[in-house]
């Protein structure tokens, strides 16, 4: 049924509900143009400010996800689990904790975005290993799940080509921090996947998207929901991101300490995470055993093995993840030391991304490349007691200019203090499922 | 200076007030292609949620109106006054006030819109004049105003060329309610007349854009507002729009109405709303003897006089004036009348004002024509007593499948009762200036 725009965002503007069918025309006419960018832009706009109630949040997400390409895993025996992340600084957790879960049976279709901003995404990260390709065509995608339990690949062109759309035009015109079109967007490409699960880590904090634990519930139970009203079992946990996760905030260096993590011997945060988003994932798939087998898979290599095996399968070197000392490093070193004795009271993780991203971690423009050498190396976090003169961060870069522009925000995102306040609690809660 | 378009959409959705330079960036930007629709239809919803302090409004006005021609007649020595209305059914005050005004020496550089949706705007009802053309080039505007003290016109294409682009786009996204962007777009338009005085009839009521006081108070104050920031004394009337103004409802039939008020001979609605605005835009121009001189003005016949003297010089015919049964009257014609006896309790301006333009006095594409002939003559109005079978209506029409179309919305304008209920003040309040 054809429908007017015009009434449509009047109906929005006032706080009704769409119904289904007036939603899927919606989207649908604007993939095909009859609905023009001014008008989505207005309904964007009365979006942000009227929301979307769960119903109309569902077929909203549907209507993107039936824009693409679905696929269908369904001759695959094993479950399909996924993990997404709402992202945060040094969040490399992808990348231990789905060669992790695969070691232990659970099929990963794990299909990720480029980073905008501070530092790269996962598919940056992964390709600082020389040789990994993560842009596959369909059979390829397919043939890696099938043969390894495990894929690590780009978002396809063909999947859920309202997103792209509509993203660009919430970037343009300030709509982006919608909670139901933040949903929309993420749902529309993970249900893409085939998933029969999918576990959520809903960053929350001063470096994370969503600044308040609230907001990052609401976001949560948003997400929960559609999931489950697409039968895709959907657990989500709400993790602290005020300050980087592990030591390391950058590309390669963040591929290092995830290698450290699949050997036993990561940052304790990195690792508690990873075993919680496992725990889930395996949860979700029927697999047995929890957190023992997941601890297993890294005491007998074999999660390590999975990262090598599924690496070599994208194309990627073997000698540089069993050598990591082979991964790229930029030439130029620097450190920021502590200019009196302390606690660290701050280390503000947006302001150590954005400097990480202001050397050539990140990038400002889709086309841009990532410098994979570039990145900082966390020396104190908070609650650690330093000295004057002591570390607090060592940053790797190729460019003085750089170095000079970003040196100051750096060093002022640690606080120190006579006293030391209270750590957050890393995982601050789950939703969702039966914990 | 330049802006980021994006930036300030965010400002705005989140209620921040945006400063002189950066509106007029903005509406200049929007004008030259800098600013595409899509981020002006976003601005503008956050706009309808989160309005334009007084300040912001000026330089949202002042933008528009510097976006095109600004007219400057400060070389012709009498006072310029022009009077605008927010729009009602019936709404023919215009006719009758311009020429009673220019007739007392106050200078009239009207310029009017055509109307969409119910009945034609003042030009298509002057264009029912045979031979009256609205379409002036400037300095036939400026010969005409100079000669005759009073000039009827159409709008330039060259003023405030930013209001025709963000109307269009307004009425798109279902953003046209806005107070501030209504007050804007008229203001722009007005200013660029070259005024000393204005005198606004704010319609109120269930036939008129606003639909409470509160809210057309809010209009005129923010009218007045922006009037006074630019150096115009600006007064406003709140006016009543529950029932149609005078008798006559369509084109022809409203300038045969006018036409009797500057014989004497018009409806007390009509007349004494005329002579209330006129008093107002003397007692701006600085003109003295008030009602007693306008009522002089035709009771001396200099009123009418005027109105013929001005037409003839838009090439309009004498004679049609002269003789008013010489003006276009649709071939067929319908009574609408009383299914019982009663006191008229509702006589509703809009669904009358519809069912006429439904007739073929209105258009609802700028492009379409109005039948002039076409029109609904009201024979039972607010408070008045009928019997069964007396007439309620007389419609005129040249289609008889459009009578078959109207003739129930029409006749469902009217609700008798036993008892009659109180009759709204047709002037609710004035605003502004010393009364």
């Amino acid at each position: 049924m054809t429908h007017s725009a015009t009434r449509l965002i009047e109906a929005k503007r006032d706080g009704a509900a769409l119904s289904a069918d007036e939603i899927g025309w919606l989207i649908s006419a604007y993939v095909d143009g009859t609905v023009p960018d001014y008008q989505m832009s207005a309904m964007a706009m009365a979006v942000y400010f009227n929301g979307l109630d769960p119903d109309e949040l569902a077929a909203w997400t549907s209507a993107m996800l039936n824009s693409g390409e679905v696929m269908d895993f369904s001759d695959v025996a094993a479950a399909k689990v996924d993990k997404h992340s709402t992202g945060g600084v040094g969040d490399k957790i992808s990348i231990p904790l789905a060669p992790m879960a695969a070691a232990c049976g659970v099929a990963v279709p794990m299909m990720s975005g480029r980073g905008l901003g501070h530092t790269g995404g996962t598919l940056d990260k992964l390709e600082s290993i020389r040789g990994f390709t993560t842009r596959l065509a369909p059979d390829e995608f397919r043939r890696i799940l099938v043969d390894h339990g495990l894929v690590l690949a780009g978002q396809s062109e063909t999947m859920a080509p309202a997103d792209r759309m509509l993203y660009a035009l919430r970037d343009a015109t300030a709509t982006v921090p919608s909670i139901p079109m933040i949903c929309a967007s993420i749902m529309s490409k993970k249900l893409a996947e085939g998933l029969d699960g999918l576990v959520l880590d809903v960053k929350t904090g001063a470096g994370a998207f969503m600044k308040t634990v609230e907001s990052s519930r609401e976001l949560a139970a948003a997400l929960i929901g559609v999931g489950e009203s697409h039968g895709v079992s959907t657990v989500a946990f709400i993790t602290s991101m005020e300050q980087p996760l592990g030591a390391e905030v950058g590309n390669a260096n963040e591929i290092r300490e995830s290698i450290d993590v699949l050997r036993g011997e990561g940052p304790a945060d990195v690792t508690e995470l990873t075993l919680t988003l496992g725990e889930a994932m395996l949860e979700l798939a029927g697999v047995e055993g929890g957190r023992n087998r997941l601890e297993g898979a890294i005491g007998d290599g074999s999660a390590l093995d999975k990262l090598i095996e599924v690496a070599v399968a994208h194309g990627g070197c073997r000698s540089v993840i069993e050598d990591t000392s082979l991964l790229p490093v930029a030439p130029l070193e620097a450190v920021v030391t502590a200019p009196r004795d302390g606690f660290v009271v701050r280390c503000d993780a947006l302001a150590i991304g954005e400097a990480a991203g202001g050397l050539g971690a990140g990038r400002e423009r889709k086309e841009a490349a990532v410098d994979p050498g570039v990145g900082v190396t966390l020396r104190a976090k908070l609650g650690d007691r330093v000295s004057a003169g002591d570390p607090l961060a060592v940053a790797r870069y190729s460019d003085e200019a750089k170095w000079e522009a970003q040196r100051g925000r750096l060093a002022a995102a640690w606080k120190l203090s006579g006293a030391p306040s209270p750590v957050p609690d890393l995982v601050v809660e789950r939703v969702g499922g039966t914990p």
